[in-house]
């Protein structure tokens, strides 16, 4: 039998305090605020992860715990930063378990060396919002990645496949479409996952910040708009290849089993959290993973080359203030 | 007329970009995280300010964001920091007023010298969620401070009145009281001001930071529970005496109009945001608010001296994960 909810938050505190004070130094929880000793400089990032908006209400807690740090993870990885610092807003609705939450999060924690610091429990009566600031620090003799790092003749590239992280929505959403394709389960399994608990790109975004040249971001709400967004802010352009565009041959199966467009969700679908980066033409990432998908061009034009022709991408993808 | 709402995240971005970008070496926001400068040490917490949880719902912007600061930087009175940077996660319903929100943040932002330095932004459709992640720095040759520093024959002090948040809240909550004493209006207004718009006391704050000894920490939860939390956190006890107990005049006479007891609302009310602190016998704060209650003693008995008897007085107040 599973131990009953924390009925107080004193009692979870302590609980708290104990599974994190293995770590040196002891735990930082205890007074009004966390105190960090001297030192960065610091990447620093925030994201939500909110039930129903950014992933399906009812998912096991200890997933919604993997997937707020991920995302985090992925913020950092795009720095070119190394994780080290946590503190968690967490409002949850009665009967929460806490102890599942926080016993993922604190795995999910020591698997990076990230010391979990400080936070601030509440309730939300509807749904689970949790927000996490994560703090990362520059390697030696490393330098930090920007959007703005962007060169014309750089060429672009993707750190992994793109667009199954939207299928793996879609098919979470549409039940009725898992039970139609019975021969899919495995690949079906996959894109969940890979929606669910996507994988931060850490040693890819550390390799990258060794390199002299190039910018750096990760693809959290599709490659049209975050690649806009990283040409706006090296004020350059882009030119993108369709054909070069890493998709995993499970997930182009899938897509023509449900009959979705691969593109449509690869440009516009979101939340696969690779990064997208430049490097000065010949250099090659060592992720085996990474695909050079097109270039940077001079001008503000992002354009895709599709079957021979070439048209503008538009600046579209997932927005977090539209309504869905 | 009033511009529309941000209907695209971007929009709203680039809005926040240039207005935080008069800040010294222009704005941090614009890469998947923000870079702070080699520094420290830091103190940092984190707290949440939820619709009808923390505040009533339909709560002017700009109040939410003038609270959401108060309640962090409370936090950092308590440890004796200077604020320096503030992190933001913000998740709110359609038609939320981001502009007003924000402008009010950056303005209270500018009146404490911190820079905003990043954050996320979300939908959530029922309520307005926000948590601000707060850095603060200390004072050169000051200490910090910390629950953990009471010691036996310490001087208990209390920096200002309480329990008038609390009756605040009650007033907000019933609001037919509100029109049943319309001789009250001022201290009315005085009791809800109080409640939404906490004013922390950094300069007390920074004064015990001075001070060789001395605990301190902010009553949010209820002074009972809260002096409960600093003598655990100091392995002694305490004693107080409710004649000492600082209540306003307008406050008393609010209670006695209303029928309610000041000294339950002072004990467990809680979100009075003034510090709790003790200091060795015959110093005094430099803060004319501040009142001795009483004093720490050996055990870990915490009594209460009232009309002549003495009494244990109950670890009890307000709990974050109990059904209110």
């Amino acid at each position: 039998m599973s131990p009953p909810p924390f009925d107080r938050e004193d009692r979870l505190i302590d609980w708290l305090r104990r599974r994190s004070g293995q770590q040196p130094g002891g735990s930082p929880i205890g007074d009004d605020a966390a105190i960090l000793p001297a030192g960065g400089p610091f990447a620093i990032t925030v994201d939500h992860q909110i039930a129903g908006i950014h992933f399906p209400p009812g998912l096991d807690p200890s997933v919604v715990a993997r997937r707020l740090l991920a995302v985090n993870l992925s913020d950092l990885a795009a720095m070119g930063a190394t994780p080290a610092y946590a503190f968690l807003a967490l409002a949850a609705p009665p009967g929460f378990d806490h102890r599942r939450f926080f016993t993922a999060l604190l795995a999910g924690c020591r698997r990076h060396e990230i010391t979990l610091a400080g936070g601030d429990l509440a309730r939300n009566p509807e749904r689970l919002t949790a927000s996490l600031t994560l703090f990362g620090t520059k390697p030696e003799g490393a330098r930090w990645l920007h959007r703005s790092g962007a060169i014309p003749g750089h060429a672009l590239w993707l750190g992994g496949t793109i667009g199954e992280s939207a299928a793996g929505r879609m098919l979470i959403e549409r039940s009725e479409l898992k039970e139609a394709i019975p021969s899919l389960q495995k690949a079906i399994r996959r894109a969940i996952r890979r929606h669910l608990e996507p994988r931060p790109q850490l040693a890819l975004g550390l390799w990258l910040g060794t390199q002299r040249e190039g910018a750096a971001m990760d693809v959290s709400d599709g490659l049209a708009r975050d690649l806009h967004r990283l040409c706006k802010a090296s004020g350059a352009g882009a030119e993108i290849d369709a054909g070069a565009l890493p998709f995993s041959e499970r997930f182009t199966k899938l897509c023509a089993a449900v009959g979705a467009d691969p593109l449509a969700l690869a440009l516009g679908g979101g939340e696969d959290y690779v990064l997208l980066f430049t490097l000065p033409e010949g250099i090659e990432p060592p992720e085996e993973q990474a695909r050079r998908i097109g270039k940077i061009v001079k001008g503000k034009r992002v354009t895709l080359l599709r079957e021979g022709s070439r048209s503008l991408l538009p600046d579209q993808g997932w927005d977090h203030l539209a309504a869905s």
